[in-house]
């Protein structure tokens, strides 16, 4: 397909098309002509992914980049899935050093008990958790801190039926990027769903706690 | 405390908190002269919840504006909390008007068989929530909404869950706060906690799964 086609179909404008392939985020179409280019249903794939990453998953188009990289390299899908959840993690918030060894004395309790590696600071999702619940802390809500276990157990529970939406698909191909879906948009759903949950729970219940 | 000390307790630069002041985001000290205010533990508190908002939850300072309108509001909690939603949703993203229609079909047969009211797409919390559905079928991974009913039994044990962290407190003052703490950095724990189960459940099988 030319051009206008790849826009329309992947409901993404032939300006940043041309953009994103200035910037090698999309590969280059197959050249007809000295001034036309083909494209494949991979391509409107492609942008997709891009879209998702940015309007849905909020990435910055660096991250991007790092993301679609770590896909076009030659990683097995847990490695690669381990680029994306750096990447959707970002650079952690600044917190007091109190703050901050509280939470991480906390988690590093938590990975003991449940018989997870800790892998430390240097990993960004363990440092962004450890960031959010020193702020708990700083806030004078540390009782956050005593649910941690079940709170984490529920995160297996959705991680197991991550993990199920994902395996079965027959390419490893497939399987990346159903896993960036189950992240990158499994994020938002369950953000989504936990916070119609929380509507349906505390609709009598809050205003009438004290 | 004088400005310098309300700067060093609550870890914002004091150009910062002169910002915040002028914005209307924090009120004023009290002045005991012409150009020296006292501030008080409030003002603390008020300053490190701005930093959660915008640090951790990534807020942008027009929706903090917002958030903290509606603390200080006569709401009640349940109100209040609504509008924190809303603020956290932001903008959904744009979709295909199918894909959109496809997935507000299998939210609201969702939402039938659970017992929840329907708010239809003005609600933003739904409407993100069916634009990253939307985009998971956009990208052939429509296969997702099939959990849907697993997905929103987990949401409702992780909202019961935040429900209970949050009632037991003594005021309205301190609910509400809680419940912001419970929503805002909730979110990213909760968040940050699925991806350390994703890497704990997924490292053998990912690789193998074809």
């Amino acid at each position: 397909m030319r051009m206008a086609e790849l826009s329309a179909e992947s409901g993404v404008p032939v300006a940043t098309v041309k953009y994103y392939l200035r910037e090698g985020l999309l590969p280059a179409g197959e050249r007809t002509s000295p001034n036309q280019a083909r494209y494949s249903a991979a391509h409107v794939q492609r942008l997709r992914l891009i879209k998702a990453l940015t309007d849905v998953g909020g990435l910055p188009l660096a991250s991007v980049g790092a993301v679609l990289s770590a896909i076009d390299d030659d990683r097995t899908p847990h490695e690669t899935m381990g680029v994306v959840q750096e990447e959707l993690a970002g650079e952690p918030p600044a917190v007091s050093p109190e703050a901050a060894e509280w939470a991480s004395e906390r988690l590093r309790e938590l990975a003991h008990r449940h018989g997870w590696k800790w892998h430390g600071e240097e990993d960004r999702t363990l440092a962004n958790l450890i960031a959010a619940l020193a702020t708990a802390k700083e806030l004078g809500h540390e009782k956050l801190a005593d649910r941690l276990d079940e709170y984490f157990a529920l995160a297996m529970r959705v991680a197991e039926l991550d993990v199920e939406v994902v395996t079965g698909l027959t390419s490893f191909d497939r399987i990346i990027e159903a896993g960036l879906v189950a992240t990158v948009l499994g994020d938002r759903i369950f953000t989504g769903l936990r916070h119609l949950a929380q509507e349906f729970v505390s609709r009598d219940l809050l205003d009438r706690a004290p």
